[in-house]
């Protein structure tokens, strides 16, 4: 057996000379060709612990690509030959009252704005002439004045938040009521309750701003100026029909007197955006119309005999189809959308989202995935709360709570059914906080990637696709083909019952 | 409506200002919370083209490999509710002759080994001989003499050559001809017809190198010395019993007189690798019978009436348990048993593989995948026939041949089926070599990426599945279900008949 070669022991090696066992593409003439020392080094298998570089694995990720791809272009295919082509557009059927009382909603949830804006107008009146008074008055007793004034401004606040609170309820209470015994159709009755909620967080900032404003200028406080940016439109000139108008279509839902601005509108811009807009609905609706609506349909069944494992096959494949509905729905609302809307309206401030898809902690999604209800969750719940003297714990659970009543008022009401379980599901977000963002303090990339993957699967693979399909379920239940099973075994309709019996 | 804020224009923004407009985690306790500016500066959202930095997308590389775990545990437990559990200790049915020629060639083959050592003695004992006679006749007539000793050296490398071409070819025909004609479990066959063409490869090698070393003894040119490492043990020293058996059990197909060794065994490496190889062939043996093997058995029918869009699908379908074969396979084989191997025989060069999963060109997949062939290849074959003045191109196509050959014989005799599909998939890579060498030219990452995706798709997603969906057909044309349903249309059984009648 041939001696080791002393002079290639495991640690002499010069790495470098990895390239010189190999030989020159373009051998030379030489005699002994059937003599080359191949194996004239040590070297380690690169994927071995002993090698000293980890190699890279970016054509793992492009595989990664790839097998998604053909592993859904492949259950596309399944589809297809089981239930040939599902799109269809004769067969979207609305009532025509749908559509008459969500126009009727369209041209009246606005007017609560406008109500708010008259509220306020009359509130600067009074505001105004409060001020003619103290400055005639001025120089009098400075201390008891301040007191006098303090109590004044409290109590006009209290008149004026009481037309305000009646004002806003009414907007969410009617459109609630409208949507829910009114307009059958759950699109049309989603589309609605949207704009009445997004509209009553907008007449809630308008309010709570205009408040802060007049006190700012009834008794400016020069340790804690106004920022400089409203100085161009300050109190009470920015209770103007045109300001309204703006806040009215700007997309945010905090009202400023004056918000940073672009200086043109790009309209190649605005046309792009709106084609995005165009193309990812049409691929939502076929999605949803071809791939989800017969996953949906044939899991009824599993659902009403409660096999588990048959509901967790069939929530493992929706999840694919929802979690590309979702990440579709949210480029054209939040990306498309929005800066379609922001550029038309020369809106400087384009950030409607972080980064979310890389979050490591669940509190970090929320914080990112919508900014505009971050920031009106921000402004006006979060940091006044704190502002009194309420736990930053208190307070983030009273927002989650607020946020968790909306959700559920924007899906249990236009599917009829307030089963909660979008109220749940927000809930269930701060024990996720608690777990992830202890995670996040981990060292090193693990804990980052460990909350990263809870969040996917909690979110996206589990939680969206488990949530609409109890939605599809108790609509199903309440109209659909589980609705006629049950009769047809003598029982009523409706998931109460369904709840009742078990 | 609110002037535009001239100190806010689209360009003059400071990038670093962008924390500043999120208010502070714990708020101060100012009066005026709700007049904060949110929106104070110009930002675009991160997805956007005016967007200055590209956001990181690592979340979602998570998300791809949840979505991949996500749907085939889904695929799992499908298969499982259709199938059951397929696994069965008792349903591998092996007949005794196939165990009993199995291992009559396990001791048979190596034989052919000793054969070439026994013809490389002799050879040895001639040298030594030619060489005290030159020695002798030394300081006479040079040019003519070394004239009548290249004449010599060469007659007697023909008889040399003879007898190994006829030890070698014997090796091969034999095992291939026991293979097919008396071994029909093809696992069993293809362990032997492997064994047999390893042994083949070290046979050619041995005889090649030591025709060279015994060249470089008896007329020895200065300027091109042998490699400093053979110095240790010069011809004919190494042809010795102890240095052909290392050579035998070493992981190499390449001869050399002196390898670099480890200094020492570590036997906790070599039983981690044990354990690797032993759990991967566990799991690459459920993955065949529960997955693969109801896959197969169910495309037949769509085979057999050339439904092309249910091959397409289940060639889909059946990639994705193929690639998860491959790279388990790939991994015990190369990395773990080669590893192991190298470690007990204190093989120190145990570069077996490079980063093949990242190759932008296929033909460095080709001469990185699999380094043993690659490095008998390149000094056996490719080198010796450029330095003889053919052209690399030609050299390149030939050593595809030979290995489009070797690849048949690892395949199709086995089987039972020489169809030459193995074959014809080593001569579509040569096109497929002139097409990506084409893209790795061009500049920037796209060529790279598009490269890496070509080999992907034509290697694992469509080449490997095509290739076992055939053979599996073809055999089960011979031997199995499609052979009982010709038989019962009327047809003979095999292939041919099939390929005549069409």
């Amino acid at each position: 057996m041939p001696r080791p070669a002393a002079s290639h022991n495991r640690t002499g090696q010069p790495r470098g000379s990895k390239g010189s066992a190999n030989p020159p593409r373009q051998p030379q003439r030489s005699k002994y060709r059937h003599v080359f020392a191949t194996h004239a080094v040590q070297r380690d298998s690169c994927l071995s612990p002993d090698a000293q570089a980890t190699p890279s694995f970016v054509g793992f990720r492009n595989l990664m690509v790839l097998v998604l791809i053909f592993s859904n272009l492949r259950l596309m295919i399944e589809n297809f030959r089981k239930y040939g082509v599902l799109i269809c557009f004769h067969c979207h059927d609305y009532r025509r009252q749908d559509v008459i009382y969500g126009f009727l909603l369209y041209f009246l949830v606005p007017c609560h704005l406008f109500a708010a804006f008259i509220i306020e107008l009359a509130a600067a009146q009074q505001a105004k002439s409060a001020l003619g008074r103290m400055k005639k008055a001025s120089g009098a007793d400075t201390c008891k004045k301040q007191e006098e004034a303090r109590k004044s401004f409290n109590s006009t606040w209290r008149i004026i938040a009481f037309f305000h609170a009646i004002n806003a309820t009414f907007n969410l209470a009617i459109a609630t009521y409208v949507v829910y015994y009114h307009i059958h159709h759950p699109g049309i009755g989603t589309l609605c309750e949207l704009h009445a909620v997004i509209v009553w967080l907008k007449v809630c900032s308008y309010a709570l701003t205009n408040r802060d404003l007049r006190h700012a200028l009834l008794h400016p406080n020069p340790a804690q100026p106004l920022p400089s940016l409203y100085k161009s439109c300050p109190y009470p000139q920015n209770i103007s029909w045109a300001n309204l108008c703006y806040f009215w279509w700007a997309p945010t839902l905090v009202y400023q007197p004056v918000y940073p601005r672009t200086p043109s509108i790009r309209w190649t811009f605005v046309l792009r955006h709106l084609v995005e807009v165009t193309g990812l609905s049409i691929v939502i609706w076929i999605a949803s119309a071809q791939y989800a609506a017969p996953l949906l349909q044939n899991s009824l069944s599993n659902l009403l005999v409660l096999d588990f494992v048959s509901i967790l096959e069939r929530i493992m494949k929706l999840s694919t189809i929802s979690l590309f509905c979702w990440l579709c729905g949210f480029f054209a609302l939040f990306q498309s959308f929005l800066n379609a809307l922001a550029e038309v309206t020369r809106f400087a401030d384009r950030e409607f989202y972080g980064e979310w898809w890389n979050v490591s902690s669940i509190r970090t999604y929320w914080t990112t995935w919508n900014k505009p209800v971050t920031n009106f969750m921000r402004r006006h719940v979060y940091s006044p709360l704190v502002g009194r003297g309420c736990p930053p714990a208190a307070a983030q659970i009273i927002v989650f709570l607020l946020s968790g009543v909306l959700h559920e008022l924007l899906v249990g009401v236009p599917t009829h059914n307030i089963i909660g379980v979008a109220f749940a599901g927000m809930m269930v977000q701060i024990p996720l906080i608690a777990l992830t963002d202890r995670l996040q303090m981990m060292r090193g990339v693990r804990g980052k990637v460990a909350g990263n993957v809870i969040f996917w699967i909690s979110f996206c693979l589990v939680g969206q696709p488990l949530a609409a399909l109890l939605y599809f379920f108790a609509w199903q239940a309440k109209y659909g083909s589980v609705s006629r099973e049950w009769q047809e075994r003598g029982m009523k309709g409706g998931l109460g019952e369904l709840l009742r019996r078990r």
